[in-house]
């Protein structure tokens, strides 16, 4: 079982999207792709004249953000995806938290920062997403939760990838494969071909010590390491060209 | 087992949105929800500088206009829908016609008038959405489908509530319920309260002859007729408070 995100990047870039897909489709047995929203929700945000505002990198999500981004993740690009993956015989269905309660989340406290109107991952539904599994649908997985009383919440994709891995991992062996722009975790960002096939918790922490990874990275390998303590049997991050195998380059987290 | 279709005004109108769902998530037995879009597309629309295009009372759907539709149908109406519901404590999944490949469409003729990428139902999977009440799911349907090539399209919530409710007619006695913000047929456009209690075929002819019968009922009539047709047991037009008993006034329709 196969939990494969892409990311922001990837999304943006049609033919780099199509490419995606079509190796997504054709991957054999069970699969979910979670996906991120990437420009768009930035884009429409500024062509209704709002300014995205984001802190270390992360969306602070007002009102207003909070319809933009479920209007782009969990409407646009969601139904796309699963359109071009039904034409490509893939039975996708496309899903937020909210659907079938999959995926609670708790609004984030205020405090140190207000974020807004987004949500840290409470539970998920691995039941529901697994009688999914069963009737040969794959979930397509946008970055939208739900806190259970009403209230939708912006939501990190790459931490709804790791949480549904957590979560099927009592049901199956699961492998979770972060796709994106690059060929894996860099050792020098010049250097795209300077993967690091390997990282683990203390090449990690060292890299951390030496300001060697970046600051996107950081949450994600958080990610990768708390899967992998709660029984993912494999992390992998990545190119679009790991999920067919042309990529031999990647990176794998261990613990 | 009952499918309920709410239109476009009392979407755009929150206090009888969510008196409705309060009602819809206590309706006992099987249940399905199709909803509309509303103004919220083309509000939308104007804030980002185009000009919603209407034929017949019906939208030119360009392919921004399509974009906006997903959005708006798919994204932002049908997941704050399904959050409502699902705090409602009413198991709601929100799904287009292209999620697990429940409706299929074809791209509507463009003569004698080019609606653009609108689609003309095709085929209901009646089987996977049978499913889905099965595992105590209750579907809601947004009016977005697909051809099956990777194309979505935007369909008349009126008739993807009919299709829906002939496909499950195989598996249950099916009642169609099409709420909107009247209480019913109204004999006389002026008055509230003249509601028709009973419509057959040849009632309909002869108002439709006397120009008795607005516009836009035309194709509500023709979905409920042919639902009739095909199997469906029951098919109602009224307001909301027919979904909870409290509006005794209301339309039933009878070939």
């Amino acid at each position: 079982m196969r939990i494969v995100k892409i990311g922001g990047h990837v999304i943006d870039n049609v033919t780099q999207l199509n490419q995606f897909l079509s190796d997504f489709a054709r991957m054999k047995g069970l699969k979910i792709l979670v996906h991120g929203g990437g420009r768009r929700a930035s884009e429409l945000s500024r062509l209704i004249g709002l300014t995205p505002q984001f802190q270390d990198g992360r969306r602070i999500t007002s009102e207003q953000d909070l319809e933009i981004v479920t209007m782009v993740y969990a409407g646009l690009i969601n139904k796309n995806i699963t359109a071009r993956l039904q034409s490509l015989q893939c039975n996708a269905m496309g899903l937020s938290g909210a659907d079938n309660n999959c995926i609670l989340s708790n609004k984030r406290p205020v405090h140190p920062v207000d974020f807004g109107w987004v949500g840290d991952i409470k539970s998920v539904n691995a039941k529901a997403v697994q009688a999914f599994l069963m009737q040969s649908i794959t979930p397509v997985f946008c970055a939208i939760t739900h806190d259970g009383n009403g209230q939708l919440l912006n939501t990190n994709a790459d931490t709804i990838a790791a949480e549904l891995a957590i979560g099927l991992s009592a049901y199956y062996e699961t492998e979770l494969i972060y796709c994106f722009e690059k060929r894996g975790v860099l050792e020098n960002m010049q250097d795209e071909n300077s993967v690091l096939l390997r990282i683990d918790r203390d090449k990690f922490n060292a890299l951390k010590k030496e300001n060697l990874i970046q600051e996107g990275m950081l949450p994600k390998m958080h990610n990768c390491f708390d899967a992998l303590e709660k029984n993912v049997s494999k992390v992998i991050i990545g190119n679009i060209g790991v999920i067919n195998g042309k990529s031999k380059l990647f990176t794998t987290i261990t613990l």
